[in-house]
């Protein structure tokens, strides 16, 4: 005895890729399907679509296969309300819960298809109704409460993972992943820097996410024109970034070294200590820039410019600063705010930080990532944004010329 | 107008490179220097010894002079006690304050050598007089509190870096540092398993480092084995490697993947989370070992043999889970004990762990650091410790060959 | 006015993914098409079929599109003998040359296909008549000679890439490509040795192509283990393995380091320029073996056992050995040779001497590629065999572990 | 019964190193030793002299110390003429040949010193008689004639290791080894471009050693610049660097992608074969550039601007071009030419060219080696030229930097 249950594909099903993902899966699962109808697309912008029968042997590995089919788009042909249940405790998911995707995904809620709210991977899905109706949101598992509404199994729910634009046109025509060191690397920089113009002009927000190598590699003074001229409205590090940072200010040393003689000051190893110990002194960063104490670099024009900033502790830090936030739950929760109101991100030699961001995006934020280990580069954009790129060189030639080019060369000006 | 000071140098000062760096401080500083007295240890056994003259232009040439020989072993001819200054609040250090090395290092109180406790580099030290007479100890910044009595400028301290092994015969002979992926590598580990032995019979301690990686590739039944036949004593690892530990006890799955099948079941991404969320209901590691939740693997092994376990959280976590200390502070205090207790140490594969790890011990320390990438482990050697060797290779195969060369290859059963 | 062409697609052509890449490649280019037939396979054993007729604005850009499809396996519906065109000088092919992908390829000659011979990416195809009638087979550019009737334009050709193995059974199962570092060490390495042992069963050929690093890392004498006990067929390596595989037998060093105390006999660095020498003196490795000089080793069980060896030379040798073929286009060949009677190939630790080899494999050729950098692995599997597989591992701790897999723990035995 | 000889050592050993080194080795043989004689460079200038008398238990022992000593620069008190002995056969060393460093050596004959012409190392050293006098040369193992008068054992040589530089001023003042991917980048690239002007400014002549990424990345118009404007007077490289090279000029594309849009032409991945083809037909690389055919890059600059180079071919190469030099050993020769009259060397992006060239450098020439992998540049620097620095950074933007503050920021024009 076989069950069986009737699935939906829509789109570029076929170009995308997404079709022969469905079919995979069904055949890897020990399943079958009928193709009981298929309306092909025939021109580039013609959309597919494609019903099937998947068939299983048994109530149980068709819920699987159903399940897997979802994560990669294709939805239920007759759908239902999803499934609710109360969290048994704090932090604990009930059995059987939904585990997000970083894809746009809707809910259907009392017949209605609700848009999932703050969407990222690994988080549970709660309903609520509200005084303006029902929502729907993703909570982490730190995050949920006993007796959140939490949605359960597959039913009712829709993915619609983005696809990779096909055009090469536009300024975001190059994001089209891939990872490499044997790029043309002016080239890059020059699409890199149309593409954060592009999210400029479209009113949109640019994250930085930032290493200490920002700082050792000597891009401190080029990163802190792109954040005075309005390039990156927000940053994120951790607390050797900015202590690195306000180094350079108060001693010209970054981790002891003059990071324009390369000579390393025999007192230089101190510097960084000192710098943090008179941060505190002063109370804030905010506070020593007030004071006149940090006269400039990056965390200088946060302050005047007025960009938020998140510093997150890490067990291997010294001091930290009094701004670093050293809970690991809390961090993350204002890097998730971060995250959530980003448009574009530039991940900067931070494998860390970057991870931490990424976590929290959804997969239609444009991202930029740069690192001279091609591993770190191919290890964040695994985790599947659509617009995403990849770029294995030297944060310390990198920066300067985005900074030429974008403050120097801007097109029209 | 010149100023001057006496210094002197004991110990295998030429063959160990000291005498040399001295001279080369005193030259590029500016400074001159006469020998006063030279007396070179003919033999292997004999020590040297030297005293200098040194001179500058200026007192200030001088300190800077006097406190970079210090740093490498060198000490005022006619000591004089330590100078101290309370510090000015909490968490802020008196100008001038002495930034310690790794090295072991004693201060001059009130005519008396003092050991320096817990020594660890980038910390201040304090000295206090107590009922059992007076004792000096490091302090982190932020464990300094407002009148503390810190030592300053470089007068009455000393400092004696330990010289490398010469010999290579030992057990730890081979620790004579160098990292290498071109080594023999069965040889390497045959060694590694003797000094870990040799440590056991001291009546050492031996913690282990461990980043997820140990899990995802296969060692963590190996790894299992060495905790609980006693070759390992402590762990300490971030929330990712517990929860993949339990994820694999639970559900078969590390990240998802089956580690024997190589399969990636298709519900596998949600084993993380419900690992947590299992813990999370029991209330602990501790308690899901003893309810019979957690049947196996690593972290059952240091509940149920009593090794104590350290789990730091991190930005990038899920969860995490309740044993994971989520305050980096907090979190480096408790690393910070470990390290301090530990004769040897085994970095396998985490580099944020391991400089966290590192960071908090002296150079006396025996350390191995084992990983696949020659970077980190190079960024780890290079903190110098003495008696420090790097392996790069694959911590999958690393652990099974140690293990069995521990336990089952143990000479003499 | 638009021009068009009928193109088919047989096979699984949805879940390979052939049927969405076609459909890109036709949009990119600026075509568009219509789907005239589609029959598909609605089970996992039944292939689909697909006629298109691909439309596009002229010759030029339609003769584009309909090469990219032949790349790709679609081939015109209607199909006519392939064109040919004498190539006008020694190493000089003509205008619009047909040049190779690696995957099996047919050629229509008077109405009939020809299977083409040793297939081999980046070559010209030539058609020849001989007594037993035509045959067709790939040249090297520098292996042209003028008059040869190389296949020009993309009339009457036909590729077809093979599909990658959807089930996961069988012992070539696990090959399904991808690299991690992050993957079970231990029972990948348990799937390579059934691996092997399969194609020794089918009575295939195993050719290990092998870098310096093994010797160095202390796994010669495994790998000398699986050449006398019959696993490893041919050996493909340069000058430098041999002569410290060879610099072992005679001084017991490797690069001058005693490769089981890790001591470095002071006169070591003169070991390997007197092993070449020696070998010299004697006029060939075989000969070395034959008069004892050489007693143990890989090259010695290569010799005692048959197996046939390349050693190809390079820029960077000294000596080289009187075996070494210091000619690159010569030792190409010898290359060449191998690799087109290989079955099954393991490339340990040499990125130059893999890349040699992998140029001349067809992509039905089973590969395994080991190497401590990730980036040497990916580059490899990129070149696209359909039976490939990665792992980033330590050689020195692979070897002995494939040994022991398949010497001691072959099952049945 | 013991032996003795006594040593010698000079100059800056002290700050150097060298007596400590010396020390070690004759403690780490099994000698013992008096120091004789001990006078101390008491300042910055002043050299250092010590007298040792060495002792060891038998002559082989005595033997061996010394031949290491030799190695560190400590030559015997009371030298004596260098031991000759006649080459047994071609290519064959006799028993105890001296192997060379790649310092500067002098070899005592018929009570003349004899500067050693060709320093490299791993050779033999050959003396002669001639018409204006006797001179001493290296020799590589495969040039040894039989009968060459051949220096063997230590007596009647002597070495003198460079000392670093210790004077951080100067335009080579930066080039104290050392190697990091966390320095400054812009202030490195500016310290190169200051080293290559003083170069250029004292007479020298500054090669360029080129792996294919120059092309890939972009570089190539900024590498062509430098040659035409003479900052790069050479040029070493492989078949696949002049290939793509030509390949962009007459086809835009490197390696089948257009270096500038980014994109893959559909016939790209012929134009490799293509453009071999091409200069096939006219007959070299600098018949291609009188004809015509090619117009524009880096060997175009190189055939106008009548700068010498020299592309060695590999296992790996397509065609290769007539130009290339397929025979390595013919290749090594052409290298070694190159390498002997260099004074400064540039490695961009290229592991095997550059080992070959720096085996051939005395340790007293210019090395700056760039590389986007840390283990390449690692592995550069450690063949110990004195004045070596290394940097781990993106060739594709390190040449349009370093061409920009070369031809653009000449100081003083």
């Amino acid at each position: 005895m076989t069950v069986s249950r009737e699935v939906e594909l829509e789109g570029h099903i076929i170009d995308s890729g997404m079709m022969g993902a469905c079919f995979g899966i069904i055949m890897d699962l020990g399943g079958s399907f009928t193709v009981e109808a298929f309306d092909i697309g025939r021109h580039k912008d013609e959309e597919s679509y494609a019903r099937l029968l998947v068939e299983a042997d048994d109530e149980a590995a068709l819920q699987t296969i159903v399940h897997e089919l979802h994560q990669n788009g294709a939805n239920p042909a007759d759908p239902k309300d999803v499934s609710l249940q109360p969290a048994p405790a704090d932090q604990v998911v009930p059995e059987g819960f939904y585990s997000t995707t970083n894809h746009p995904t809707f809910v259907r809620y009392e017949g209605e298809w609700l848009d999932v709210e703050h969407m990222e991977m690994d988080c549970a899905v709660v309903v609520e109704d509200g005084p303006d109706g029902p929502r729907a949101y993703t909570k982490v598992l730190n995050a949920v409460e006993e007796g959140d509404r939490i949605v359960t199994g597959d039913t009712g729910i829709k993915v619609e993972p983005p696809s990779r634009p096909r055009d090469t046109g536009g300024a975001f025509g190059f994001m089209r992943g891939g990872v490499s060191s044997e790029r043309p690397s002016e080239t890059t920089i020059e699409n890199i820097a149309t593409a954060i113009r592009e999210t400029k002009r479209e009113g949109g927000t640019v994250l930085a996410v930032c290493g200490p190598a920002v700082i050792h590699t000597g891009a401190r003074e080029d990163l802190a024109r792109l954040v005075r001229e309005g390039y990156v409205d927000m940053l994120s590090a951790g607390n050797g970034f900015a202590v690195h940072d306000i180094e350079r200010d108060l001693y010209g040393t970054s981790l002891g070294m003059d990071t324009e003689s390369l000579d390393h000051p025999r007192h230089g190893h101190k510097h960084h200590i000192y710098a943090i110990s008179e941060v505190i002194r002063e109370g804030s960063i905010a506070a020593a820039v007030e004071a006149g104490t940090v006269e400039s670099g990056v965390m200088y024009e946060c302050v005047v410019n007025d960009r938020p900033f998140v510093l997150a502790g890490s067990i291997r830090d010294d001091g930290p600063l009094p701004d670093t936030i050293t809970d690991a739950v809390e961090a993350q929760n204002a890097i998730r705010e971060q995250a959530h109101e980003a448009d574009m991100v530039l991940m900067l030699s931070t494998l860390l930080h970057s991870v931490a961001v990424g976590n929290c995006l959804p997969s239609t934020t444009r991202v930029v990532c740069v690192d001279i280990n091609p591993a770190t580069v191919t290890q964040l954009l695994d985790r599947g944004s659509a617009q995403a790129v990849g770029m294995v060189t030297d944060v310390g030639t990198f920066v300067p010329m985005l900074a030429d080019k974008l403050i120097e060369g801007a097109p029209g000006t």
